[in-house]
């Protein structure tokens, strides 16, 4: 027997990056959190402190920076492909690199003045290596509420079940997705504000019997729309509204007044896909 | 010399109530935080665990979900008042009530469906005693930014003093403004719309020499249009962007790349006020 | 009428700071954050930008890292004394000054490495303008819990009141606690130390009819024990342990198993003060 | 081509349970947060709402506080399996189940009273289908400084690099460490503490060249005093300290004035196994 060193991977981190486009005098603005991680032959630096094959993470950093002067950001999925690219091709002991980008969002109020608009975020991991580049959009913290038109009935009840079945209740969630794109070129600013369409639509139109419909609703949904998406995976947490008992102020409540938890919740996860779908290859590494 | 009780006062906090409204097919959605603060004869609990005079913080949570069902809620101001009120009216120990609310935004996509807005979050105190109420509204996280227009120069150089001067910067900013009303009657969501455009307006066409110059300027102009506004008061992170030095990889950096940075941040806070104004009373309690 | 300037303050806040003092083989180690206010006369740079009377923020954060390496910072508040005196004495247009510090705690486990104990945060805050200084020490964050030893009835009955009495419930809070002290020199090292033990004690020791009642008991220990202090500020959110209703599955539950609420949260906030104690001045600015 | 329903698992997360065992004069106290997971065949309600199969997530909570009201609770691992097993083998429609715990810790000061230790948070996940078990601990945030053996020298220099090699530097983490046993039996809380005192030894004790190496070392060190570890996965956050250049103001500063950075940070990430370890099957699911 003996003890050996498995997968590993190493990067910078959470950067921090704003890029301002000033060509004529209305700015454009980018606000960007960039992570990097690469994966290859790092046996030398775990095992004997070799630092031979390892790119400085600080170096890292600054190559994010750099290639932001260049390449103005337009989509940061194409932001990440460079990046992604660059690291394997440029680097000998790297095999594998990864780019996630979250980019936060500012809406304009003057030519040069924005106000940030929380709401979701936007994301990008790209991967890569020495046999192609793989291309996962998505978006995070998107809350969404019907008030309305879901119930939730006919469930297993076993002996440590005492919820009541309900026929009209709050459905309420904030919505993780991942899109896995099936190539590595498109508009991915048209193709994201058209996915989060359909996921709206989907949450909003759907008659739901559980928070798994909704979630299979609102997957089906966009890739009926979107060819060009392979899979997506949706992580929903089931947001808790209980109805506040107000018998005894003498007061009815006919799901007006709720109480909205913050712990424990719900939490449904799952996987809608193309079965002629390319292969995910390095996508969700 | 003796050892004594000094101010003090309890209450329930982070009460999370959201209200349906279902008057017909388009229902209308609050969602709110609501914290009790009350004050007054409350020696005896204190000193010897008498709990003559204590309304307990659970009752205050039953009176907040109760009033949801009556009052609708249509106005915080209006709902912080009715239940500031009532503390101080109903219970013979409590001399002083404060009712703080948070309302966080979801903005329409259905009859019954809803995406939440992040964004700022719209917040009203209420203080009352046996003489008369008090009204101060807000915002919190109301994020900013200017990608030109801000200068810095001209100001002290001590032997620790570094900084370069700059004539052109980014300036942003995360905004609290908490206003308080000369009365108690109002149309507290057009107030609330009205102050939040001025303070937008005044950031993005304020020629900036100074995050102070700029939050007088945001406060003057609050007051400016709004007679029914006595005070305001902001507080005005300034969220450092900083230049990236890019020459070391042959690159120019004309304020295009920028790191934006977490911590420490410079902190800039003031009252803009009416020199006639009724006097604040327990406003700020 | 007229719109102007009222009360203003600016300055850097949560400056990251840690300092290593390498004499000899055994290092010490300290990680504090700091804070700095100033206010004075600022008008110029509110009203028309000019900076003539503004020390920068930058200045300020290179202040608190230049007397970092000479002061040594054995304890916080004489190297707040040092930076709040500074700032007045050395700066015209500066009145007051604010120095704000918490210490994050590091415990030895080697000559020159140390694990990072999170626990409590200890605090001090020291003002100061031409007439003097004055300091308050302090912690946030000492979560304490007892299993037992605590009641809750003889309280107000109202028309909202759900609440059942108890003879025997759960008390947990996370203390904030914050005292003045009568002088500004002393060993605030071991007066923390006393302190604190006071806490602990009195929270364990009381027997507890209301948080209200824990509270004073706290206060009133440590100002009895310490004649150096002048008052003391307490916070106490009261962390609700609801009993888990177990009858359903056929199980007792005789105070063994409870569900920890995040919110809402009572919060008991109260003052103990020695009625002999120098005035508070700026102590609490 | 269709589009079909990919992997997926639901169940209720973070349920706050605090354990108090009465038996004596002296209490003990366990403060868990509990997340369940389940998954198998669940077709039916994502397709059509069909909810035949599915134990609601409040059952499942419920299922938690029963069954600790049964099981103490000594070792956190242990409820874990008795829960994973629970869900499998009662629920015909659930093939797999996971139960992810974390303990928080509370050090004892009196009887019945106890005070927080923040510090690190244990962590257990319980995993289990028809065919076994599978036990992973662990434990999140423990932070870890060593001011000095620490270099970082010999790396890759592209045309990105501009950190300076260093001799000297401030190494500082906060460990995430996982750790899978080889069997389902054990004493897991002397395990627990034995590998804690073996990753702070090999902190302390290593001269680092790399993160990585130290990474290396901790993991090794595990492993060869923990015959019963199959692998160890730890995740590394390289939180910079930087030396503040205080030369303008005419002071040295030989390692003995840091900046502690927020972000970006190194991120090290790697696994240390065993050749000769059992499969890990579900362990990492």
């Amino acid at each position: 027997m003996a003890i050996t060193l498995g997968p590993n991977r190493y990067g910078k981190a959470e950067i921090r990056l704003v890029r301002v486009d000033r060509n004529g005098p209305t700015h454009e603005l980018r606000d960007l959190t960039v992570s990097v991680a690469l994966a290859g032959d790092l046996a030398g630096t775990h095992l004997s402190g070799d630092n031979t094959g390892v790119l400085p993470t600080d170096s890292q950093k600054n190559t994010v920076y750099a290639f932001a002067a260049v390449h103005r950001l337009h989509q940061i999925e194409d932001f990440g492909l460079a990046l992604a690219r660059h690291f394997v091709d440029s680097q000998p002991a790297i095999e594998r690199s990864r780019i996630s980008i979250e980019e936060h969002r500012w809406d304009r109020m003057g030519p040069h003045s924005f106000v940030h608009s929380a709401g979701e975020t936007r994301t990008a991991v790209v991967t890569a290596d020495a046999s192609g580049s793989w291309v996962v959009s998505g978006l995070t913290d998107l809350s969404l509420l019907n008030t309305t038109g879901s119930e939730f009935r006919g469930y297993v009840k076993d002996p440590y079940t005492t919820l009541p079945e309900t026929q009209d209740r709050i459905l309420a969630t904030a919505v993780t997705a991942r899109w896995r794109h099936a190539g590595t070129k498109g508009d991915w600013h048209e193709s994201y504000l058209d996915i989060r369409r359909q996921l709206l639509a989907a949450f909003a139109d759907t008659y739901s019997k559980s928070l798994q419909q909704t979630l299979y609703a609102m997957g089906r949904r966009v890739l009926a729309h979107r060819p060009d998406i392979a899979e997506i995976r949706l992580s929903l947490p089931n947001k808790h509204h209980f109805l506040v008992d107000l018998t005894p102020f003498g007061l009815p409540n006919d799901g007006e007044v709720f109480l909205a938890a913050d712990r424990p919740y719900g939490l449904i996860e799952g996987t809608v896909q193309r079965d002629d779908a390319p292969p995910a290859g390095l996508a969700w590494w």
